[in-house]
């Protein structure tokens, strides 16, 4: 019962044995093999538009050298308090684009307050130089929070960066998970709500190492040629990515992936939900691959004890918790089985039914 | 017949095998599994002493980073004129380590002249302020023409580090084919020469993606982690450079990998050294997986057409050439087959006799 | 009547005489001349004990290269939100760091709250790499809100710094200012207080430009001669520099300065303390050369016809302000007289009396 | 008799009267006081078009930020192997920049070769992302090697920039030299020439601390505006360097003191050339207020136990020197005077016979 992140899971079946199949044989490097330019065409059929793809080792560099092509000396970036690119990477973003500052937006579930963020950059838009000047929005879609944000709500971050001409970023590093859970387009929740750049990941969603950065105008793709190799960042055997990505969207099967995911994390939901509120309780159901809950010390401990494997998250402002009680993160992969489900079922209820009773002595 | 690069072949049939049999079950992420522990280890047990071990996307990536640990404001590198890290790497150390400078060195066959590389790491030692300070050595083994130093040429280099106190790295891209060549054990090659930082390649001795920074002095482990995270190299399904390592040490598979590479290289050069010199020639006999040769442009024509692929090489001032000439380089891989070269050999000949008739008319 | 800031006041008399009586002469440059050695002789006597001190072109650029000397990949600065290194440089530090990142710390009256200092700092120190680590923290005294700490409430910082075993900057850009509010020596405010690096600023305090990193531990000299450098910022003609701090420091004229422009602030404030509240308010009496009050916005448009020039004030959480109020600044400095002040007094009152009548209307 | 450097020179006096008589009153900072407006417009006039104009600190901080005006990712800047930028700026420009590299071309007497910039720059251009690409030529007139280039020899350079599109800087640290030397307007020397941006140094000619960075596009001013705050060169008492250079260009004072430190060092040249070569020979006739010559190390030592201080210079391949020789360096200013040179008369001449004398011995 391993819940602890979808970064631990391995590689599925099928994408596998998709790279196995490019094995052999010799193609020409640096990301101009033919199977890499096909798979940059597909990435356009996908989102229906022209792209440009960057293949890069993590989903911090996505996000990093992406941002990284609308740097400027003095240039912030606005993204939510628990962004990826403002507490999880170390600084990579401000590193790796020479310059750039992150400013943090309040909101809660993992969303930026539009209006707090409207404030935020106006103030800076109207500052003199000693204040810098703003540069982009960085949304994350899946949140951090693992909730979605709706079309509107990304129209209204969008709207912010339009006003104020800047660029607007998503870091997907869960992109088919929100985009299952939406069900709508890639193009509709990206370019045509104003992204120009996106990371769109794929390692978490059932690849070994697979992530991408999606430029909207492909225009762009000269200047970030340089970016991507100066950081290290130009794989010679690119196609071992191609390969991955070919396989992971035959067929709709990345779409399946986080299909699955999602109503696996949905039941793990439902189990939680059954419980008395005092042992267990979601935050809210889940609107994609990740679950939240805030739960009895005593119950982590004894789920612990019989192998649930899973992250306590830092507490955040957005929830009343006990001083016996802690946030806790559940993720679902493409490797969640309904045995997993069933057998976690089993366990948190059991450590229930002894909480009840402790509690009643 | 392709030898344009050891980075057109893919992976070695084996490594891909043991990379598939990894792909199940759950581990923890970022470098901490068992199986990321466990190729640890066996990088100590190959080495004869504790290391550690970092992977990373490229061998770019390795040669910054490794360069980066013991960067310093005003620091100049030491390499030799046509080293990847001075004229292949876009800026890349430079740009990751935030500030060091690469001086390049002279020499021929790609190796630094010793008594030179003292001289400009003397000067440089002596200046002021305003000169900066050398803060390394770095030494490249297989070097960029193919040739490899001899462990008496490491010793030299090592003491001009030592004498100035900087730090010696090698950029190993191409480490494998110089260890089976000189026959030596990878401890001798290296940290007993002086090395303090091993680029570790694998990717271009079959496998698909697996680059190393090896440090000698584990002791600096922890620094080079955030370094590490902050230039965005750290992988979250680490196990998969892991399980190809795990499959690439596996009875000497690596070894073994490098010992064809270099005699499918010594196959192909012999089929050039048979040849009338007008025609074709070699700079030197292969040492490694690498054979350099000048060629008739007339017959680089001609093998073109007949389905040979290579590359042609930026001329050296180690070599005369003529206007009707061109320097040349062919790589052999896990991938090169006898049947390759005896092919290649047909061809060549063929294109040998066109030449000759041609020159008589 | 010009309030508007210290920077916008000359030369103070005195030290423009001094600074003409070394312009004659030869003597060596970058830092070594007699002059230079002597001036950095008297900083020891003025801090009791051996200090190494580098003259850069503006604040920001001492509090930017203080920090990189203590500059860790992945490092993380904490200050106060309002902190010049935080929201007016323009992402200097970051940048001239390479590196660090400024975390921004609440509390009131341009004072971290210690407790929460504490909280940020363990958090980052206890999290993994992703996250990043602490490196140091900066404290402005002068605070930007004009306040001044008291020894104890620097104790209370510094005892945060020394359990993390982080570095402690202080940002002294009105460093004159505090010590005569404090009324103790420049050690005591110092490094008896655990201070490794100073940002000392003579610009504002009637120098034209005199701006000192003064270091407490002298043997990190030698790095920052290089951080110095490659940032540009070392001087030829540095005697310049000197030939004003010469003047400064003889028979205590920077402390006559600076208790000249604090007493003039102390009249500034008592002239508004005087008023209805309705009309204008301190936001607290001042302890240095700069005082905040909060006016009615007819009221600044009035005295600002006659003559008046000072700044608005960005909104602090610190304050209730209505609508029809302002946050403004006025500044002392060694050019503010008496007959400014009286002037101002008159000009104030009688805004003051025309707002009692129309509100009477 | 103090020829080591025009930097050991204090201030002209009337520059030093100048800049006392700004001393007093109030008015803006940071560049925007009405005394800094009428400079810029005054830079205007002399260079016969728009200008915009930034102070800086030193001349590395105005070539660093020029040419980060048009670094990009993967750039290099061609320069003269002694250029400043290349060998004595500690890495500024390069860091600074965030990310070029110096490209170092060879040619004699400070001069590119231009034949061998124009094939360089020509590779790099047409080489693939590993290689970088070409962003800019840097010029510097007057040379380190105290020579100046012809309006012919930058028309060649510029010729090279325009070819592949990339931007023309001039590093004019000694540029009123070079100007009366030529005889020219500063915009037939600049951009009538082609270049883009100019980093104007007053400081060796006369002045405390007077760099500047010039734009010959002034609609770039507002992205070096950022570039300028960002890296901690924007002063406050902007008007300290305004109040100088106001007094340098009155009345043409700084072409006259150039004119006189170039006729100081055509008399020290002259007194030089009267010797026998074996005790010491001019390079060439100095073009403009620096001398190069080659004396006999016995020369050497008697001359400066007379008083005589000047620089040793690294030796270069342009000259032949013997073991008992050494290259030497004296610099005139503003502050050598007619008796400087007939006493530095005296001692050399007695010393070139006591040479003279040991030798017949």
């Amino acid at each position: 019962m391993y819940f602890a992140s979808d970064n631990c899971a391995g590689i599925h079946p099928a994408i596998s044995a998709g790279l196995s199949a490019q094995g052999s044989g010799f193609t020409s490097a640096y990301g101009t093999s033919d199977l890499d330019r096909e798979v940059e065409l597909r990435f356009g059929e996908i989102f229906e538009r022209d792209v440009a793809v960057f293949y890069v080792s993590t989903g911090t560099a996505a996000n990093a050298l992406a941002l990284t092509l609308v740097a400027k000396p003095g240039g912030v970036v606005f993204a939510h308090r628990e962004a990826h690119i403002v507490v999880t990477e170390c600084g990579a973003p401000e590193f790796l684009s020479g310059q750039l500052r992150m400013a943090s937006v309040d909101g809660p579930n993992g969303k930026m307050d539009v209006n707090q963020l409207r404030r935020q950059v106006e103030e800076l838009a109207n500052s003199d130089v000693h204040g810098g000047r703003p540069v982009a929005i960085s949304v994350t879609q899946t949140t951090e929070s693992g909730t979605v944000h709706s079309l509107a709500e990304l129209d209204a971050i969008a709207t912010v960066a339009k006003d104020f001409n800047i660029a607007l970023h998503m870091d997907g590093a869960r992109f088919a998970n929100s985009l299952v859970s939406l069900g709508c387009s890639p193009a509709e929740m990206t370019w045509k709500r104003g992204v120009d750049m996106l990371s769109f990941g794929a390692t978490k969603n059932g690849c070994w190492c697979a992530e991408a950065i999606v430029l909207f105008d492909p225009s762009k793709a000269s200047e970030l040629t340089y970016i991507h190799k100066r950081s290290a960042q130009l794989f010679s055997k690119s196609r071992f990515i191609s390969a991955q990505l070919n396989a992971y969207f035959c067929n709709g099967l990345w779409l399946d992936i986080a299909q699955h995911s999602n109503s696996m994390a949905k039941k793990l939901a439902e189990t939680i939900a059954g419980l008395d509120s005092n042992c267990a309780r979601l935050t809210s159901m889940p609107q994609s691959s990740e679950v939240f809950a805030i739960i009895n010390i005593q119950t982590i401990t004894a789920i612990r004890a019989k192998g649930v494997i899973f992250c306590e998250w830092p507490a955040s402002p957005d929830f009343e918790i006990a001083n016996d009680e802690q946030l806790c993160r559940f993720v679902a992969s493409f490797a969640t089985s309904d045995e997993d489900i069933s057998c976690f079922h089993g366990v948190l209820h059991t450590a229930a039914k002894q909480l009840h009773r402790s509690v009643q002595c």
